[in-house]
């Protein structure tokens, strides 16, 4: 298909310093719990956004010194010569497909704890970071550094720059943002020092202009030199002589650096998830720098519609087309652009199951892509999928998340698919959940999926068909899967953080009862121990019909768990908005004839509110009643010929979205495998000089 | 000196099956965070208690199979032939102190989320274990196993103890505690099921037998197979036929392993923090077992009394000393008691620093051991100095935990030592820190200190002497290290995260004022936004006092850090019973006319409560006014003959006691070191067979 001609502006190449990008499509550094303790699945990962037509493709945060360690959070680094074997892997594989490899180059100041290398961690003044985020602090405060520490980044900065260059990069960063060191020197808050690096906004950019320098010293001949900065809370700031400190940050160092990349603060900004910002929301933050340097700039925004990519460059917003989370749910998002084939992108659905990933310190997951981190160990590519080793006939019962996937991967192995579920619309729990406040866009999972099996010859849909053990036998084909999901139960959460026996009584409901209609009478309580969105959500829900909701919860916050996909703080927002009280730390001990007794979690202190009905968040458990009446029945199924029966998604084991669409994505990968061909690769460190001069090689 | 003869029974040699350990003292499995990513870190960790005399030396728990991945929690695993050679390391280093190395093979059932390897948890009848702790859950509920994922359970086991028993170990275990997944098949809450897994106690110890017979089939001739269980839970549920389930449980399976190795159940009461337990708190749970079993069983308790020791082997409690953190405070323990030399053993306080750095996913540290897990990378051995390359005269100012360790380790390396407080008493923070409740043993840090000062002939020690920068020039000594402390701060804790300027008005105070005798007048809030145990204590501390004491935190929980040391359930315990009112996820927006006006930490919510005394438990700055003083003047100091002035522990950066006696232990053991010197080593995964058949080889 031929592309259309308003979206040739973003194959323009740009100029970055001495490298040329060879088009706009610029995957920005970010976190993907990789580093080098897994290089060739790093490779593998970043491998395919280069292939898939990212012009530029950054590796994650490289630490320059062990004075910057992020443990436990999964960080890379570049200190030593087996560091730089470790990225040329990773830079090889992108230049094979003609892309720009770069490097953020880090040190985390007083973000970074330095749990392993216990030394004390590095601030311009002794000011810690969001000390009482409990996953991230130490009891370790800063230390406040002096001119010989200012000499020593220098350094560090320089010798880092060298090695990334050494590795294969072609642009090179440098890194002032999130709250990381260069960035403490810019905030007042942290930077009250009284000699020239502190008081005036020029003081405050003077280290970051020195690193700029040694790092093009070191390498500017042949790389690109990148500055990466925050402008949210320094745009909040006035000026002394412009609009706001950001203003005054970005003229002083408008010529400083080959390219500036541009963003917010903290990740629930920075990263939002489309529950409560819209693609492009840091446009308003980030949109003058533009009109204060002739440098290129780029900036991200969760963008996946190729109109609003060229609006951003048409408009001068952005030059470069920064992406994060859509190239990971789609990483041929530019080449199918390029060809023609933009309906066939993989919207990233905003959910943030990936930075969860790196805040739970693991290798990044991707609700819509379930190929990423798959490259290299289980060999799984995005778009290339082989063929089916028999030609078989697979019928998928339930089109839900697992069974959509596992559809649409069968069908492109070549299976003959029929993928039936008993509601008249696909979807499975999206139905419902889409119908949430703020969900609408994780219906992308299902929207990408139905144009995917639509357009493909093999596939036969049925919806509206209840399926029974019988009908199956009589349908006539060789592998059965059952994605029948999972159901909400009533157990309760006792004192021993074990959950009780369902809790079955008149007024109890879950969201698979509010999913069927059910009108829950007032006042409602929502008790949620489930700590993920459900409970928040139904809460704020039923609040704006209803009114009169109380949402309880054993954990800390409302909706805890979604501190990892940097939704927390909006939750409550959410929840306030809507009216909600939130009771954190307590637990249901009763209820019945208009009352519902709660007790505190730690401390039994029984007290009484008035709820007629509990609609209760707790555990899901699989629905395979269909999955067991087969396999109780081993002599039919093979009078049938079915070779198999199988359970995938929330009807094997009950999780998010992620984990359903992994399980069906998995399935159809590895159906006709061996298990030794299923026994993935085991990814290891590059170790080669194992015992060096020590721990840094400057 | 002369062993007391009394101790003598600790010195007897156990049979354990076909092996021997050659005396009582025995360190049980406990995690480390070294994993096989730190072989060597790891192998050092554990050579340096069998050198120090324990008769058995452990490894932390190693994973048999992928479907058991604790990440990102560290561990171990035992899946390739790398892992077993990574292991041989370490076995290699026990066996050269003539101690019996062992290991505890692990599947963490429905515990672990498998976050990497991305397989569905098994469990037996998919109930999630304390989902509701952010910390540990995942949105991922685990599967019900059926029979051929129980046969393959016991597959991977037999396997898993052959993989042991090449690695060089001398006892396997079976793992049935803490939640994982033989656990699991223990406790009815965990297990419904209808097959011969479930139901009677017979049934769920079935699984446990078997694999304690395949474990036996393919080791037992050369290797001892342990038992290690958890009874807690079990011994509240009364037995069909004895006192509890957990009679039954050991009286079924009495005759199978050959040895036992019991525990609590959560790390909350398995390994309680001496604020809220005293020495040998398993006894009453576990006092049953050598009553129903010949088999040698082991134990823990924080056991670092040889007279309780003795006690609980002549009682017929334990037959072995099971020790965990004792052996990290002191690997020499045993030898020190074996030696006379009892009184020098540096006794674990019970501070649970160690099990924070597990659950901060990064290697064990230990307050009163610096050395622990610096074996390798630093060199540092726990009881030799290596002595120091000049003579020289080294002035300590402060006897706070980072001076009195200084001064302890520039006396065992031969420095001439002053160490100078200007209190009247050494100790520093501890001095008020132990009066607080529970932290009397934390006192331990001074005395263990004390006691090697005081046997040193080249130390000199000066309590009551306040010394000015005048003072030390003419003082006449080589080099000047200041461990002067920090202050806590006033700072209040803004909108975005960030601390307020200092907040200094009438009616504010900090603990500093509380220790230096303040009485604050009530109704008192603590406001704490620092989360470890000081803000807790101190309202604790205060309404045992005075009363009328309300705790405000922006945490979602009181003293939220605590949830690393085990501690956090107890804290809210604490509070409650000394009647104070705790308010979470606040902050504190004014105070002022008896009133303190609090916000919420999410959304504006501002509410005046009644408030004559504010004591905030925030920042802590450094106190370095003597070090700046001296670095000012740079000729006098020539002029003085004194080479380095230099800044340890909280005078550097403000932390916990674990980084002050650390700082102190560093400055002391590297001062006269060359900076290629300080360049530590870096640990590496062992990898010579860099892909083999894939994750798992069985």
């Amino acid at each position: 298909m031929a592309r259309d001609p308003r979206f040739d502006i973003l194959f323009d190449p740009v100029r970055i310093g001495p490298v040329t990008a060879p088009n706009r499509f610029y995957q920005v550094p970010h976190a993907s719990g990789m580093t080098n303790a897994l290089p060739r699945v790093r490779a593998g990962f970043r491998e395919t956004k280069a292939e898939g037509g990212w012009g530029v493709v950054c590796t994650g945060a490289c630490s320059i010194h062990p004075s910057s360690d992020d443990s436990p959070l999964p960080f890379a680094t570049l200190w030593d010569k087996d560091d730089i074997k470790a990225h040329a892997l990773m830079t090889e594989a992108v230049h094979r497909h003609g892309s720009l490899a770069g490097v953020e180059l880090f040190h985390g100041g007083a973000v970074v704890m330095n749990r392993t290398t216990r030394t004390p961690p590095l601030s311009p003044s002794g000011t810690p970071w969001m000390a009482t985020h409990i996953g991230f602090m130490s009891n370790l405060r800063p230390r406040i550094m002096d001119k010989q520490d200012i000499r020593d980044l220098l350094q560090w900065q320089a010798e880092g720059a060298r090695k990334a260059r050494s590795a294969g990069f072609d642009i090179v960063y440098v890194y002032a943002g999130m709250g990381y060191l260069p960035y403490e020197f810019l905030l007042s808050d942290y930077n009250q020092r009284t000699d020239e690096y502190g008081g005036s906004v020029e003081n405050r950019v003077r280290l970051i202009r020195q690193m700029i320098e040694v790092t093009k010293e070191a390498v500017g001949d042949t790389c690109g030199v990148a500055l990466r900065v925050s402008l949210e809370e320094l745009r909040k700031r006035p000026g002394r002589h412009m609009a706001s400190e950001a203003h005054e940050v970005i003229a002083l160092l408008k010529d400083d650096p080959d390219l500036f990349d541009v963003k917010l603060d903290t990740t629930p900004t920075d990263c939002s998830a489309s529950r409560f910002s819209p693609e492009g929301s840091h446009e308003p933050i980030i949109s003058f720098v533009k009109t204060l340097t002739d440098k290129p700039v780029v900036g991200v925004g969760r963008f996946t519609s190729p109109d609003t990519m060229v609006s951003q460059v048409k408009r001068g917003v952005l030059d470069l087309i920064g992406g994060a989370r859509p190239s990971i749910a789609d990483p041929f998002l530019p080449n199918k652009i390029k060809e023609g084939r933009e309906d066939e992108i993989r919207e990233c659905i905003g959910c943030n199951i990936c930075i969860s990933s790196w805040h739970d310190g693991v290798p990044v997951r991707c609700t819509q892509n379930a190929t990423a981190g798959e490259e290299w160990r289980r060999g799984w590519h995005p778009e290339k999928f082989a063929p089916a080793r028999r030609q078989e006939k697979v019928l998928v019962v339930g089109a839900g998340p697992a069974g959509l996937e596992c559809a649409r991967v069968l069908s492109r192995r070549g299976v003959q698919v029929t993928l039936a579920d008993k509601a008249d619309e696909f979807g499975g729990r999206l139905r419902f959940e889409t119908r949430l406040p703020g969900l609408s866009a994780w219906g992308r999972v299902l929207d990408y999926r139905m144009q995917a099996l639509r357009s493909d010859a093999n596939v036969e849909m049925y919806p509206g068909s209840a399926l029974s053990a019988d009908d199956i036998l009589e349908f006539g084909c060789d592998r059965v899967v059952t994605a029948t999901g999972s159901r909400w139960g009533t157990e309760l959460y006792a004192d021993s953080e074990l959950p009780t026996a369902p809790f079955n009584a008149p007024g109890v409901y879950t969201p698979d009862d509010l999913a069927a209609g059910a009108v829950p009478e007032g006042p409602i309580t929502v008790f949620d121990f489930d700590s993920y969105y459900m409970g928040g959500l139904i809460a704020e829900w039923l609040a704006r019909q209803y009114g009169d909701v109380t949402y309880v919860t054993p954990a800390g916050q409302a909706s805890a768990w979604t501190i990892m996909t940097n939704e927390l703080p909006r939750v409550h927002q959410a929840l306030t908005r809507a009216g909600v009280p939130v009771r954190t730390l307590s637990r249901v001990a009763g209820f019945g004839g208009g009352a519902l007794t709660l007790t505190g979690l730690f401390v039994d202190q029984p007290e009484r509110i008035a709820c007629r009905s509990l609609v209760i968040t707790g555990l899901r458990r699989p629905d395979d009643t269909l999955y067991q009446q087969l396999m109780a029945r081993p002599a039919d199924l093979a009078a049938a010929g079915i070779r198999s029966v199988d359970r995938i998604g929330d009807a094997m084991a009950a999780g998010a979205i992620v984990h359903a669409v992994f399980s069906g994505h998995e399935y159809a990968r590895e159906f006709d495998l061996t298990p030794a061909e299923r026994n993935w690769r085991r990814d290891r460190p590059v170790v080669t000089e194992p015992f060096g001069p020590g721990i840094y090689e400057g």
